[in-house]
């Protein structure tokens, strides 16, 4: 164990938890204030930042970074004005600090209040997205949580010119410093330490690949919120409409296939396949997805002259991220429940169906955190569920299941007033 | 790795988790049902109960166990009825599985429901209190939750003798018997297997000493809610009713020291130090209390004739679960704010005061899970804030803080009804 590491990071910890004290009193106003100021600063800085991407870019590309990484960690105007803005879009958010969430009056006279406080300290591990930088600060500060931020490595540049942004900005504001701090190394073993502050830190959120969400989940003795990917279902069932279906299936896989809450996974009631599933493929093929069929579905494909590719048993608990499908015939309702549930990985699900009875079932028996009827997974998203923004879709049951929003981002706390009560 | 016993440990959760899949579709009356009967059961079992029982007190006396421990393992008639009664208690509470948290209408049509639902598996940890394991069993069952219990090796043979019943009961109620499992050994390996089985159980809930909950918080990749003790304070301010002082002080620190929530620490304003201390000191001297000063509060003390003893520095944040209280005087509200954001462990924290600005202040700046104006500190408390029936106090921020009822152990899911939305 590195001791001067150890001492760096542990003061950074201490600072956090002090700063996080004096925002958990601080007025929304101090912190929209601190939101516009860095929204302004980041348009007037557009030079510097760019300079300092620049450096992280070349580092990429000289260390032979995929393109499409690089793509990833690279700033230009229009990315820096869409960053900007989103801080702004965080600004004119409700607050959702120091709402009353359940209060009553015992029978001995003591009055309760469940009042939303921020969490505390929170700490955000990501890796080489620069916007995350900007965007997990502002969703924190605005929900009165200090936070600590480590970033990959190819974005450190680019990271250090931001977090100088945001502290001149909490300064301009009255806020301390000391409520958005970035670690200021990358070495691995600074966030071992930083994972095991669990009397400074009070939530950790790793925001990136599996691989990251694993190795924090594994090492951390702070509580994680995971946002791990999504294995997500559409199941047709036999009373379904066949537009809608042929709409949603679709739109669910090909929309934006690359994120969480695409479909992976299409299950067919054998009662609809005949007349269903060629319609379902052809449209899919056509939008050049690929295949992946049980022998069911793959017979009935096969005949209709879509074209198909037989499926792996793995397959069907893939998160392809892809044009790629794995389609199955199932012969019930309940048979799909029971395979959701256990080949899902609990993030979106939807049944299409025009019967209540089959839809509230599946509703009831889906143990996912967002369950869909008639609608595609793809609206399993904080911004489509009206939250304004999101932190993630969080996996997890405790504390936040599904989109993660400012409110997501709060505790409570019990404020209890009395005239005298003892206890007898 | 013994490889016998991680199968017999994770066929146990895989069994657990099926079985909390029929759970989260049972109805509230056969729960209630299941819970009944045990309650029945454990009344018409009171001789084998015994006789277990008195298997695991010879075997405590044998090892040499100290007296005050083999009277926490022990069963009487009495301890029975209890144990039955607070099952029946819990049968009586309102359902929490199923409550619409949130509903609302987007613009583009979709209708979204937040619905309360059981968390999952639930691993209870605890050690040699057999109440413990038919207590956890119950809420967990009555929230819809499956539950593996581990519990000490002192309480083995009782705890054998308790799934029995368990598992009758939720037999003739038609539940899975698998809902209420224990662990069949108490060997420590399969608490470390169990602790890292987190894709089928959901929540571990450590019930015990701060050792037990740190081994658990530092070797579970699962969510573990703890429920650390607590370095409670109480504060008098310059404007406290001086008899309201001394009633709240005595009883936060003498109706119960052994708890969580009894007050450890003492801080009183410099401006009532010399009207209240010498009140406070005498009363509380005469309940039997030792007094551990700081120079200020000693001196004023020893003037008025009370007995005190210098505090030394870790006093100030010990938890004596006993008849010992550490006393300072401080010089203002914001300093008795900032010592208690440093020194408490945020469980339970009292003002006394008739100032309500000053009340306000306090309540907004002291950051723990239930501040008190004017109430004794022992009022944080799952049946007192009217839960009916509590798990635990979480010192945790994220989840459940405070008070750990019913609806803390359930997570929520969103339903979202559709009529062929799709993303554009």
């Amino acid at each position: 164990m590195n001791e001067d590491l150890k001492k760096t990071v542990t003061d950074l910890a201490v600072r956090a938890r002090a700063a996080s004290l004096a925002l958990a009193v601080s007025s929304t106003a101090e912190r929209n204030a601190a939101l516009l100021d860095l929204a302004d600063r980041i348009d007037r800085s557009e030079a510097a930042l760019l300079a300092a991407n620049a450096r992280d870019v070349q580092a990429a590309q000289a260390n032979g970074l995929p393109p499409y990484q690089v793509d990833r960690l690279t700033f230009n105007e229009e990315r820096l004005a869409h960053l900007s803005e989103s801080v702004r879009q965080v600004a004119s958010l409700p607050d959702p600090v120091g709402e009353v969430l359940e209060e009553s009056r015992r029978p001995n006279g003591l009055y309760l209040r469940k009042v939303r406080v921020p969490i505390g300290v929170i700490g955000v591990i990501f890796e080489a997205r620069p916007n995350v930088t900007v965007d997990c600060a502002a969703l924190c500060l605005k929900s009165g949580n200090a936070s600590i931020l480590r970033g990959g490595k190819e974005i450190f540049e680019t990271n250090k010119a931001l977090a100088a942004l945001i502290s001149e900005s909490l300064a301009s504001a009255g806020l301390p410093a000391d409520a958005v701090q970035l670690v200021p190394t990358t070495d691995r073993a600074a966030l071992e330490i930083l994972l095991r502050l669990d009397s400074l830190i009070h939530c950790i959120i790793p925001r990136g690949g599996e691989g990251l969400i694993r190795f924090v989940a594994e090492n951390s003795t702070i509580p994680v919120i995971k946002h791990y990917t999504g294995v997500c279902f559409v199941y047709v069932d036999q009373a379904a409409d066949d537009a809608m279906a042929e709409a949603i299936v679709v739109n669910a896989k090909v929309q934006r296939p690359g994120v969480c809450n695409a479909a992976e996974q299409l299950l067919v009631h054998q009662g609809a396949a005949d007349r269903l599933l060629p319609r379902l493929g052809a449209s899919l093929a056509a939008k050049g997805v690929r295949l992946l069929c049980d022998e069911a579905s793959g017979s009935i494909l096969g005949r209709a002259g879509v074209k198909t590719e037989p499926a792996k048993p793995a397959d069907f608990t893939t998160e392809f991220l892809d044009l790629v499908i794995a389609v199955r015939v199932v012969p019930s309702l309940d048979d799909a429940i029971a395979i959701i549930n256990r080949d899902s990985s609990a993030h979106s699900d939807a049944i299409v169906t025009t019967d209540k009875a089959a839809a509230d079932r599946f509703m009831a028996g889906v143990d996912s955190a967002a369950v869909f009827w008639n609608a595609s997974t793809r609206f399993n998203d904080g911004f489509e569920f009206g939250f304004g923004a999101e932190i993630g879709i969080s996996t997890d049951r405790l504390h936040a299941r599904g989109p993660m929003g400012l409110r997501e981002l709060c505790s409570y706390k019990w404020l209890v007033t009395g005239t005298g009560q003892v206890r007898g």
